[in-house]
């Protein structure tokens, strides 16, 4: 048998488990030793190949279409340090608990460690920042070895799913000649159990239902309990936790990312500004809770980790269906692993509706006089980059996706974009907050969620320009809503920023760059947003492709605005609680 | 004691270390965990502090100024994925045996594995792609613990820059309040032992001098040796080298990258256009060789490795003074660990000249030849990228330093750069051989070396764009010779060319970019090269700043190019050779 019948058939079963086993799209970076593996994936009939040169890039935008489908996502590159570019999306889509297939090019064992071009030590290369990791056996046919590669790539992408989801990596060495066999009719035919090789299904954690029954009566016994919804993504999460919370008479405090935000799942409970009021120490007071119970990722917002932290004598439950430890407070005092929408079904079954709804509707009235303060934002003439994000959650249409850029935007997001019934899915790259690979995320996202949107920071984008190749290549529509602050803008609300001696160059670092040459080199459309009419009229444009605005904006006047909203708010906040004492 | 204060202390103790220890670049990426460091290294008197936003053009950076200078450079980012954006130029360091300190921001003990935000997991993040790590302990004020970060700091650059030289990892974990007390006068002053906590002196292998004689006695007993230099920066090697060829009448076939090619040592025994003639199997067996030394990393060149090994009967010595194992071949039969210059001046010393220069003469004849012939791509009007390389020996000023991208341009410099008496360095990642990071290692390299020329294909260009900033930020003189034939052009050259099917999409993978948008953005001058005088003309220029010329060239001709060449040279040697016989 030829070392080419045995390249082909190997790789041939391996890819074809692939598509059998929930893949259906490859990003596949350029480079010669990948080879086998690329050519034989660009042979399959169902499977989707994107290429993309910049392998750093390219991992993110796996990343976005594994985080629009949940299906796992394969990336593949050469040997060497081509490698090394996936990590930091590698490492996020661990914590953000992103199903990725990484699979690697090698050099054979004989050509390790001995000088060989670009060889370099590939073997748990990303360290426990992946799943799991396998070196692959060197290609061969035997039935076993069929077997074999069938049952490692079921097996991987199992892995890289099931709850917490997460990356996987494959490291396979291949000798020369790297050419397959694609002449054969019969590459993606598989003799034996011709539908998959083995059929994994993965369960949810649960409780049993004493478990529930017991978790229902305590619930019951508080009078005063909070849900708090970080990040996540978890089916019939929404419906499930927005009646239970109504059944109980709790109020929701739904970070932007809980998915809680936008949809057509009942409101009347969720508490969307927060982020805001609970900077106030006597709306901290009077919002007491004696229950806590988290879902999901830690929120974003700074003063409700605070408030959480303040309330560490109260009974806290943290959920979490993927088994992990989400409580940098130490403020836990329950930690439940249970798949989260199967935990509030089955608690709400026990639950009798509350009679008594005085606690949420403190809740509520802080929230209501906060959400009609805040909206002032929007008398504003100038552009500004609070009000971006309350004209967003108006003039966004229907079921568009809207990821957004950390630092900043993701900030201004949460104080500033309130509950509404369009069905608008919220992304923002925090697993670890990174500002790196944003654009390409989106763009990944976007071939498969339309309309797109992305609103992100100047140095955000500058981080991830490379990105933009993916719009010029695939045709992606997105618009980009870029905020240009000339700058690194979340320093100004720092402690930093009173040290105006080395401020400028460590932390606000401007780049004075004028991004309209780029947009034009990927072939975009650009627009420099001149007032909020220009800004409605662009966005509600039928631009197909790459369409970036650019709102330019001044990190000390927005430090200012931020500053006179927060203060109104709180002064109104404190005059109401007056008059109620 | 404060919080503050020991931060402080702790930490001006290591940054006073770094600079005593040789220390004077450090490249800082922005972020707020890194706040302690950041601050007082800025505050250094002698540090020079390099601001690069996106870390993993600042890794190369860094890695460009740490090759130029041979001094260990520091890198600082943030907790997160920053850290892991640093990744490929690490992994280059360690193959390239580059000198870095990575200095990386943690969130402390408390804050690991439960869910904060920019919290990932950075013990041992590089794997084994780094000398040494450490977690550093939380700040101390201590004597103790003062001494304890003198101590690392002393280590961390001894280790980073002793023979490999190569990275070094530290991870700090910093507690909140981060801001540092700058405004203590005796910030950097060290009471005890005020030049530098602990002098490393780091020796360098050697053998003895029973063993030194016996090699002479060898090489003398062997009339037919050639001596192989690959990539090596070793102070004083090109003089100690050709000195010992030319008495024992060895030629030495050079690599680009072993400095060999231009410089002021006596060239008369240097081969440099083997990657052409030993092609020819005739040629292969007129200048058989019964002893092989070799120096360095693996040449470039494929048809000298090929040649290597097919004399794999003959006694090989692999000498490396760093210790590694250099041998995918397994050709090596004595492995020879021992300081590169010092081998070569302590065996010259019992070699007396010999009398009978024939084996030299046969190479030296085959050589003289094959230059000739290859000269004759100068009669080429078109742009070629063959005959760039000619033109750069030709046309680079004394001094100038060439860097040189991967993939083809090396390989064309290989076959087209000959040997000179200029004082040229050639630079280039020959590590892992990546595409990755090309521009920002040469701007890095461009903070010290002047004039500097960047050789580089449009992927590498496009995969490194971000690096364009430093030239903009800091004002570096450069002038890139940007070869566009809109793809990847190495792969025309390898078997995945003859599946005309899915090869553009696969290998060809055009990009289609106007990158004149670019060099704008980045206040460059553009010029779009129309012909040689034109080159010629910018070549010369005195234009500070980026420069970036752009070449279009067309794969296809390129390759029927280097063939006809090719076939000339082979058809003249075989002419040559009949005539003898």
């Amino acid at each position: 048998m030829s070392h080419q019948e045995s390249l082909t058939s190997y790789i041939a079963a391996f890819v074809s488990e692939l598509y059998k086993n929930g893949v259906e799209d490859v990003v596949v970076s350029p480079g010669s030793r990948s080879t086998p593996m690329a050519m034989i994936i660009h042979e399959h009939p169902e499977l989707r190949v994107h290429i993309h040169v910049d392998e750093r890039s390219a991992a993110f935008f796996a990343l976005g279409i594994a985080k629009a489908t949940k299906r796992p996502v394969a990336i593949l590159c050469t040997s060497g340090t081509a490698a090394a570019n996936y990590f930091p999306a590698i490492v996020e889509a661990k914590i953000a608990r992103v199903p990725l297939l990484v699979l690697t090019a090698d050099r054979p064992h004989e050509l390790r460690d001995v000088g060989a071009p670009q060889a370099i030590d590939q073997i748990h290369l990303y360290g426990n920042h992946v799943k799991w990791f396998v070196e692959m056996a060197p290609p061969e046919k035997s039935e076993e070895m069929i077997r074999y590669a069938r049952t490692v790539c079921a097996r991987a992408a199992s892995t890289a799913l099931s709850s917490p989801a997460g990356p996987v990596h494959l490291n396979f060495p291949f000798r020369e000649p790297l050419i397959p066999q694609l002449d054969r009719a019969d590459l993606f035919e598989m003799n034996e159990r011709s539908k998959g090789y083995v059929k994994i299904q993965a369960g949810e954690l649960a409780l049993n239902v004493e478990q529930y029954k017991e978790m229902a009566e305590s619930m019951h016994a508080y009078k005063r309990g909070i849900i708090v919804c970080g990040a996540i993504e978890t089916d019939g999460f929404a419906e499930a936790v927005t009646s239970l919370a109504k059944k109980l008479g709790f109020p929701i405090l739904a970070d932007p990312l809980s998915q809680l935000r936008s949809g057509k799942h009942d409101g009347s409970h969720i508490i969307d500004t927060y982020d805001t009021f609970l900077k106030n120490e006597e709306a901290k007071k009077f919002l007491k809770p004696n229950l806590i119970i988290r879902f999901g990722a830690l929120p974003v917002s700074k003063p409700l980790t605070i408030f959480l932290k303040e309330n560490h004598d109260v009974r806290q439950f943290v959920v979490d269906g993927g088994g992990g430890w989400r409580d940098p407070g130490m403020i836990s005092s329950e930690m439940i692993y249970c798949h989260e929408t199967h935990l509030c079904e089955s608690i709400e079954v026990f639950v009798e509706q509350v009679n008594d709804s005085s606690f949420f509707e403190k809740w509520d009235e802080i929230n209501q006089l906060t959400r009609k303060s805040l909206a002032e934002i929007n008398e504003l003439a100038v552009l500004s980059e609070g009000k971006l994000f309350y004209q967003l959650a108006d003039q966004l249409p229907e079921g568009a996706t809207l990821f957004v850029g950390n630092s900043m935007p993701i900030r201004d997001l949460d104080t500033f974009f309130h509950f509404n019934d369009k069905s608008i899915r919220i992304m923002a790259n925090r697993g670890a907050n990174g500002i790196d690979g944003t654009i390409s995320t989106a763009l990944g996202a976007g071939t498969c969620l339309q309309p797109l949107y992305l609103v992100l920071g100047d140095l955000t984008f500058f981080h991830d320009l490379n990105g933009l190749i993916a719009a010029k290549q695939y045709g992606i529509d997105i618009h980009i809503l870029l905020i240009n602050n000339n700058g690194g803008g979340i320093f100004s609300f720092l402690p930093q920023a009173s040290h105006p001696k080395n401020f400028e160059s460590l932390f606000g670092t401007p780049l004075d760059l004028e991004f309209e040459h780029a947009v034009k080199m990927y072939g975009g459309q650009y627009e420099l947003i001149s007032d909020w009419d220009h800004f409605s009229k662009v966005l509600a444009g039928e631009n197909s492709g790459l369409t970036v605005m650019e709102i330019k904006t001044n990190r000390n006047r927005n430090i200012a605005e931020h500053r006179e909203r927060w203060d109104a708010v709180s002064r109104e906040i404190s005059r109401l609680l007056e008059e109620k004492h």
